[in-house]
C-alpha cells in the first residue's frame, strides 16, 4: 500500500510514530468487545423494565454551565471536571444525571405533563482519587417520576428497583427504607439542634462501616454531647417489624412535626408496597439509613446485598426541592438509581448471566472463487437473524481461518468449499469440539437455526 | 412536605432560587423523549445490521490524552475541548471515534484477533461555531475493521453503509466511490507537486458546492497553474460507467505507481461488491469526491442523497497508517462512519421511520382503593410485554387522569373502577376517539395484546 509518493505525504501530515505512546487516562477505561456487550445486555434488561412502567427515555448535555451543575451542593465542586471553554465560560462535565434531570423539567416545563417518568442511562464524570471499582468516568441508570408527592410514586421507584435487581439475577437483594424527616427528627429528639443535624447524618451514615463506638466518637467530635450521642445511636439501631418500628417512632417523635410527617409517609408507602405486590422480603425499615446526598427531603432507599457480601448496588430518595431551585417553585420528585458499574461487577464475578457469543458463526470461503456462494450464503443465515461473519482471509487456508475464527470465540463455523459448493452441500462444523457434518444446501438456514443461533 | 426543620435545612444546602436561571449552553442540546426514543430505535437498528456481519462492540473514554487526540491532524486542535485536569494533564474530550480506535488497537494489540470488526456509537464534542445541524455534542456511528488489508474489508463496509441507509428507509441513496492514490496520481499527472497535492483534495472536495470554476480559482490560489488546474478539474469531471472510468484511469496513469495500484484497488473492490450482491444502482465511481481527512490512504467513500436534495450521509475510508502512529508498525485498517445526526433529521423531516409510543396504555385506578387492582392489571400486562403506565393520580378524578394520559400522547387507558372491579370486568378505552368497550377481567391481556400492543 505504501507507494512513495504517499509515504510522503503521510509523513507530513502524522505525528512520527515514536512520539505517542498509546495510554489511557487513569481512573477511565476501555470496554473490550465482551465487556461492552454485557453492559448493552444489562442496558437493555434496564431499560425494558423501566418502559413496561412507562418511563420514557432522555439525554443531556455532558457539558453543562458550572453554576447548573453545582446545583445542589458546593462540597463536590471539587470533584468536577471544569473548565473554560472558547467563549470563556466556565463549563463542567457532567457530575450525576439528578441535577441534569432538574434543570430539563425546569427548561421543558411547557411541553411536559406531570408526573414526568423518566429514565436516563449515561457516563458522569467525577475528578475522584481512582480504586479498584471507583472510576473517574462512569454509567448511572436512573429512574425517576417528577411531579407527584405521593408515596405511590417512591413505591413505584422501589417496585422496579427490586424488579430491576431480580432481572439481572442478583441474589437476596434486600431495600433499605428511611426517611429524611425521621432521622432530622431523631436528632431533635436527642437534643441535636438543627445547624448540626448534617453531621449527624454523615456520621450515621458509617454505622455500618465504622459501629455504634465509631459513630459516637464522630457525633462528639461535632460537638454533640454525649448523652445525645447514644440516645441517636439508640434510635437509629432499633429493629423490628416495619409495623413495630413506625410505631415506636410515632410514640418518640410525636411533639416534633417533622417525625409525625415522616411516619405518615412511611406508613402510606408501606401499604403502597403492598398494593404494588412487592414481596415483603425484598424491604426493610432501617432507621440508621442515612443517604450521604443532601437534597433528599423525604424517603430515602437503599438496596444492599449482605449475603453474598456484596453492599450497596442501588439507591434511590425523594427530592422535593431540587426542580425548585431552577424553577423558583417546587415540583416534587422521587427517583432511583441502579449502581450500573457495581451490578456488572456483580454480574461478572458470579456469573449471573448467561455470557452470548456476539457472533455465532462465521462463513468461511476456502479459496478466493467461492467467496461469491459464501457471502450468500451469510446474507440468508443473516436474514434469518443469525449474527454471521464472513471470513475475509479468503486468501489464506481453511485450517488458517478455522483458528482464527476459533481465537474470536466464535462457536460455530460454515465451510462451502469448491467441492461442497459443487455437490450443493455445506459443512456445519463445531469450532470447539473440531466435529463437523454435511447439510444440503437448501436445509442450512434451518440447520443453523436449529444448532447455530443463541 | 416543606416542614419548618427541612425548610431551614434545604436553605443551608441549596443556593437561593432566583441565582440559578436554567439554560443549556449553545450547541448543546437536551434530548426529549420523542427525540430519544427515535435516536434509540435507529441505534438499535444500525446495530442489528453491524452485529448480523460480526462487528462487535467496544467503548473508549470520553477524555484522552490530548497527545493521543490530535494524532491525525494538528488543524483539530482549535476544535476540540481540552484544558488541564486536576493533575495538570492536558486532556481533551474525544474528537472522532476513529482515533480512539487507533490507540485501542495500539493497546490491546495482545488480546484481539485480526481482523478486528468493531463498532463503536457514542458522543464526541467539537468547540466548532454552532450553526443549523451543527452542534459541539454529537453522535457518531462507525464500523472498521482493523487488520484487513484486502478491498474485501471495503467491499463490506460498502455493502454494510447501503444495508444500513436500506434500513432506515432513506430512498435513492448513492455511494460514491474514489481512491486517494488516484486523487494523488491525477495531481501528479496535471503537473502538481506532491507538497501541494492536499491542496487539490481540499479544492476538488468543494466540486459540488462551488462549481469547476470556482475549483478552478481555488487552485490557482494555491500556486498550481491554469493549465494544470484545467487538467484536474477534466480528470476528476469525467462521467461513465466504472469500467470506462477506470479503463481511462489506467491508461492516463499508466507511468505514476500510486494511480496503478488505485486502478487496481478499484477494479479488486468493484467484483467485491458484486459478489457480495451489493446493487450497481446502489454506489457509483466519482474521481472529484476527495473527502477532506488527511489519514485516509486508499479508497474512499461517501454516501448520498440527491433527490430529495439530501447530500451527504455518510462516509469512509482506508487508512493503513494511523494505527501505525500509536504502534510503530503499520495496521491496515478501512471502515464508514454513518452520519447520525443528519439521518435522524431525515428520518424526521420526511417520516421514514414508523412512530412508535413508548407506553401502549395506561391503567387507571378510578378511586385510591382500586389501587391494588389496578396494579395487578398493570403488572399482568406488563408480564405480557405490553408497556404500561400505573396511573399514580389515584386521589383525581377519573377524567382528569384522562387527560392527563392523552396529553402525554398515550393511545390506550384501561379503566378499573369498583363497579367494574365488582363485576370482575375493565374498560378498554381508545383515548384518541373516547371510544371505549367493557372486557371480561380474564380476557384485558389477550384483548390488550391485539389491540393495544404495538
Amino acid at each position: 500500500m505504501g507507494s512513495a509518493i504517499h509515504a510522503a505525504h503521510a509523513t507530513l501530515e502524522l505525528l512520527p510514530v515514536s512520539s505517542r505512546k498509546p495510554s489511557i487516562l487513569k481512573g477511565f477505561r476501555d470496554y473490550t468487545p465482551d465487556q461492552m456487550r454485557l453492559r448493552l445486555q444489562v442496558i437493555g434488561i434496564f431499560r425494558t423494565i423501566f418502559e413496561r412502567h412507562g418511563f420514557e427515555p432522555i439525554d443531556t448535555p455532558a457539558l453543562e454551565y458550572m453554576e447548573i451543575l453545582t446545583g445542589k451542593a458546593g462540597e463536590n465542586e471539587k470533584l468536577m471536571y471544569h473548565f473554560l471553554d472558547q467563549g470563556e465560560r466556565e463549563v463542567g462535565l457532567r457530575y450525576d444525571l439528578t441535577v441534569p434531570l432538574a434543570r430539563y423539567v425546569a427548561m421543558h416545563q411547557q411541553e411536559s405533563v406531570l408526573p414526568f417518568k423518566r429514565y436516563h442511562i449515561a457516563p458522569v464524570w467525577r475528578a475522584e482519587k481512582p480504586q479498584r471499582g471507583r472510576f473517574r468516568e462512569f454509567w448511572q441508570c436512573d429512574a425517576d417520576i417528577v411531579g407527584s408527592p405521593s408515596m405511590l410514586a417512591d413505591a413505584e421507584a422501589v417496585s422496579i428497583l427490586t424488579e430491576a435487581l431480580a432481572a439481572v439475577n442478583l441474589p437476596n437483594a434486600v431495600v433499605l427504607i428511611n426517611h429524611r424527616k425521621l432521622l432530622e427528627a431523631m436528632a431533635l429528639l436527642a437534643g441535636v439542634d438543627a445547624e448540626r443535624a448534617g453531621g449527624v447524618f454523615r456520621a450515621i451514615d458509617k454505622l455500618a462501616k465504622i459501629g455504634p463506638d465509631g459513630v459516637k466518637r464522630d457525633l462528639i467530635a461535632t460537638g454533640i454531647d454525649e448523652i445525645a450521642a447514644n440516645r441517636v445511636i439508640e434510635l437509629a439501631t432499633r429493629t423490628g417489624t416495619p409495623q413495630e418500628l413506625l410505631g415506636a417512632a410515632e410514640r418518640d417523635l410525636e411533639a416534633i412535626p417533622g417525625g409525625v410527617e415522616a411516619v405518615s409517609d412511611l406508613r402510606d408507602l408501606v401499604v403502597a408496597l403492598d398494593e404494588f405486590g412487592v414481596s415483603p422480603a425484598s424491604w426493610k425499615i432501617d432507621l440508621s439509613l442515612a443517604r450521604g446526598i443532601d437534597y433528599y427531603t423525604g424517603p430515602v432507599f437503599e438496596a444492599t446485598v449482605e449475603e453474598p457480601k456484596i453492599g450497596s448496588v442501588a439507591g434511590a430518595g425523594r427530592y422535593d426541592h431540587l426542580v425548585g431551585t431552577f424553577l423558583g417553585r417546587d415540583i416534587p420528585a422521587t427517583g432511583m438509581s441502579l449502581g450500573m458499574e457495581r451490578i456488572l461487577d456483580v454480574i461478572q464475578e458470579f456469573g449471573l448471566l448467561p455470557r452470548r457469543h456476539a457472533t455465532a458463526a462465521v462463513v468461511i470461503p476456502v479459496l478466493p472463487d467461492t467467496l461469491r456462494e459464501a457471502s450468500r450464503l451469510a446474507n440468508e443465515l443473516r436474514g434469518a437473524g443469525i449474527n454471521v461473519d464472513l471470513s475475509l482471509l479468503a486468501n489464506r487456508s481453511l485450517g488458517d481461518q478455522l483458528k482464527v475464527a476459533a481465537r474470536r470465540g466464535i462457536p460455530w463455523a460454515i465451510i462451502a468449499g469448491p467441492d461442497e459448493i459443487s455437490r450443493d452441500v455445506a459443512l456445519i462444523r463445531d469450532l470447539t469440539t473440531g466435529e463437523q457434518r454435511e447439510v444440503a444446501r437448501d436445509g442450512i438456514v434451518d440447520e443453523a437455526k436449529r444448532t447455530v443461533s443463541r
